[in-house]
């Protein structure tokens, strides 16, 4: 087993991030989510989406578990707020958050924080995937109510999340979400119109 | 890969899990834990020690991942509390829950829960001794603030917790937990003697 006294003070370090809080309401629960049980669904969303898919399911289970880990210093950042700096925070978080680890770990837990970044292989695609649905999936079973707090428009939310959604499953995740999109858009939950970089 | 429908009807119930609170306090932050970031919690910890175990790492992650669920029927069972009941309303918060998944899945999730609860592979008692290592470690982190509460006794966290702590990592957690409830005891936070079945 690897150090235990080094994985202690990184998994009490690990309980800040359940006080971050992101913009999204829980379903049927009336507060916001925290990053950490945000990470749980998305895992528990790749288990029950996975099998057969010829995925490693053991890189998305992982990529999933430690992807939000930085924004412990970092904070969440909105999807559709400015993203200025974020990348130079968060890459100063996973030094010294993962840097709490075994050398051997932290390195793991790098890269497959680098690679959920990079969005590229079909791991990290799939993964990204599953985190653009979630708060869409959230914000759809509340009225859009995030959506609405924060000002944010239908082209807003089409164009931020179709490329990562389309890029996964086959394209059957961007598939589900437009269609959540499009009925948010119907009921008025999501407004037209409106520059798409004011929130 | 599998169907999302049933994957979405699943996650959306899985929701009510962030709604199941525990008697744990986190650290560092002023409230109880909730079973879905506890899973979270886990599920990290594992990953940053199981490598050189030998153990079968997704299985550990998705029997973590998936270990309280049945908590959004059964309600969580305080570990020094009387488990009247708690085997049958489990049993059958499995059945209805992970009946929402398609059948190949939902058998998966069955079988992991069961392995999990019957603790007796390498990878289930591994989850084991992590789930009943991280409320000690909050506890002590707290000044035994959860035991205080509920008049928990310095016998009955051993009695609960040594078999378990034991069968895991060739002994190592149960040696770590051992050091912390022992000076929990000389801090005055877990007094000594007394019935240890009146909780």
């Amino acid at each position: 087993m690897q150090n235990l006294d080094r994985a202690i003070s990184f998994i009490v370090e690990c309980e800040k991030l359940k006080g971050v809080l992101r913009r999204s309401y829980l379903v049927g629960i009336e507060r916001r989510e925290n990053s950490a049980e945000h990470s749980w669904s998305l895992a528990v969303m790749a288990m029950a989406l996975m099998p057969g898919t010829g995925l490693d399911a053991l890189r998305v289970l992982k990529m999933l578990l430690i992807h939000d880990i930085v924004e412990i210093d970092a904070g969440d950042t909105f999807a559709y707020a400015a993203q200025d700096g974020k990348v130079e925070r968060e890459r100063l978080a996973a030094e010294r958050i993962f840097g709490l680890l075994d050398p051997e770990v932290a390195r793991e837990f790098h890269a497959l924080w680098e690679e959920f970044e990079a969005g590229t292989t079909p791991e990290a695609a799939f993964s990204n995937g599953l985190d653009r649905l979630m708060p869409i999936l959230q914000n759809f079973r509340s009225e859009g109510r995030s959506w609405r707090e924060n000002g944010v428009r239908y082209e807003q939310v089409v164009s931020r999340n179709q490329p990562a959604l389309s890029a996964a499953a086959d394209g059957e995740l961007w598939a589900y979400a437009k269609g959540m999109i499009e009925e948010a858009r119907d009921q008025g939950w999501l407004p037209v119109g409106g520059d798409p970089h004011t929130v």
